[in-house]
């Protein structure tokens, strides 16, 4: 009986660790994925592009819940940019806020950005070749 | 006075091959960056994300000139959808467009397609962590 009850215990918690997402293998539903929006100023093109680089640079390579920063400037609106973000929880997102070299390039980058536009978005597809990266 | 010819010819032709970017070293240059931003039928939101990430899944997958391909839809208004495409170059774009997983992609969509706009981008910062493509 006590076998049992031991075995119906660890059953609730592995229901348990499912619905709130613990489980690693269930890690791929948690990620928060977004687009950033920017128009930044015509002065400033050239600052913002060394900042965002050198930003994206770094929170993918010490945190470990950013996944990816890829980011692109239009090229026949070079003062329009987009951000594509994926971190690995909400929680890796509220800790990627917090960090120096977030914080540096917030800062650093406010007077640059004429607007800011933040869209919340759902992978359909995340394909990319192994090569890409050891670019 | 022979093997200085030789030398000179291959110095030449070293210089050519750079500045026409036949140098793989210089295919990180030659690379198509491009957004696809897509309005969708209502009724098709289901059927067309289907085709998408069965094409993306293809094409990254069997053509080496397709480096990614990443899709997301909007969650605010799910009918938006944004697709960040890398080529290896525009030959290799070219020869996407007459395979025959994207001309079933293309003709199987048309008609879920409200409307396009092509984007031709410039990439500031590429970073990507490996686990992002294990999943």
């Amino acid at each position: 009986m006590k076998a049992n009850h031991g075995i119906l215990t660890s059953f609730i918690i592995c229901i348990l660790m499912v619905a709130t997402g613990s489980v690693k293998t269930f890690a791929q539903d948690q990620r928060k994925v977004r687009m950033a929006k920017l128009e930044i100023h015509s002065a400033d093109l050239k600052a913002y592009k060394e900042a965002l680089a050198e930003h994206a640079k770094t929170a993918v390579k010490v945190e470990p819940g950013v996944l990816a920063l890829q980011a692109v400037q239009d090229k026949t609106h070079p003062e329009l940019f987009t951000v594509f973000e994926v971190y690995a929880s909400e929680e890796a997102y509220q800790f990627h806020l917090k960090t120096p070299h977030f914080l540096k390039y917030k800062t650093g980058t406010l007077k640059m950005v004429k607007s800011l536009e933040l869209i919340e978005v759902e992978p359909v597809a995340l394909e990319i070749k192994p090569e890409l990266i050891k670019h």
